[in-house]
């Protein structure tokens, strides 16, 4: 006989597929909902499926949207483009509320080891965007060896068409100690210090 | 203007009602659920109206289940009754595949701090179904301060009926070491220790 009654196995199932739950977890969710009113029970269910009927990618920079086009390539400063891997990191920016330009999301990086080239990354339609209009390209990949690749690669493209190219400063996170900084990121902090 | 465009933000509420998931947690989640297929996504949304629609409690014992009586009180032997807080806790029962009785949720414990008299957990449900069949109860509420007065005071009004009413054991828990059991655990292994 099956512990769980087949709709509880069914959400623990279900629940079980999110990012880090576990059996455990999934239980408990469930029992969450189990104790839910009729209503709420429905709003929750809705919101997936909605969530995933009305987001798609903005045609331009390929972030999140509901519409053609996104809120931040319809309304921003286009002379400047951010370029980062995922849509989540758009809002890692978009919190600093410091940034007044435009994103333009890869949805990846290259990667030798995954099988992730060059082309299966949202690199043409980076290049597509590229006019006399833009002035600077951030690279803002993440600084391990992927995203490192990935930023060298699109940069050495990028310069030849004279548009300035930068890559967001590493080195010691503020509030952080020299005796705990690895080393990696010690020896860039070091190779990119600057005049006071 | 909002980092999140509506649908998301909509869901990433949603997960943050679920116990124990924060902003980030929910954030992840609402990503994943983006990521998904629209069928994973469907079969998602639908075990949750599922879950809430298909689950209600047993009329006999208080448990989960699809049908008017559960399959553990259609099925089992209906001498022996294990009285538990909540659902989850048959589960916990059910895992050892060792107990053959018939269970009885009280769907919470007398809690005068939060309310919570006799009349409002299922105790007069419990005093119903002791007929001369029953041969024993078993009280199997948690070891904290509301479950064992609970016990107390069911097994006070039980016992003037002539059914047997047991408690399961506390002590030491088996791989646990003397030196870090606390105190109060200790002290009710010394006092119920069993002769070799």
């Amino acid at each position: 006989m099956e512990i769980f009654i087949e709709p509880i196995g069914k959400l623990i199932n279900e629940f079980s597929k999110l990012p880090g739950v576990g059996k455990k977890t999934a239980q408990r969710y469930a029992y969450k909902v189990i104790n839910m009113t009729d209503a709420e029970a429905q709003a929750f269910a809705s919101a997936i499926t909605d969530c995933k009927r009305r987001v798609r990618y903005c045609k331009i920079c390929g972030n999140f949207t509901e519409n053609e086009v996104c809120s931040i390539c319809a309304t921003r400063d286009k002379s400047v483009i951010c370029v980062v891997r995922e849509p989540r990191d758009v809002i890692a920016m978009e919190k600093l509320r410091e940034y007044n330009g435009v994103y333009h999301v890869l949805h990846g990086v290259i990667s030798p080891m995954d099988g992730v080239g060059p082309n299966d990354i949202r690199i043409k339609e980076l290049l597509a965007r590229i006019d006399e209009n833009v002035k600077e390209v951030i690279m803002a990949t993440n600084p391990d060896v992927e995203g490192e690749a990935t930023a060298m690669y699109i940069a050495k493209i990028l310069k030849p068409l004279g548009v300035k190219v930068t890559r967001l400063a590493h080195g010691i996170p503020i509030g952080g100690e020299l005796e705990y900084t690895d080393e990696v990121t010690l020896s860039r902090a070091l190779s990119e210090r600057k005049p006071l």
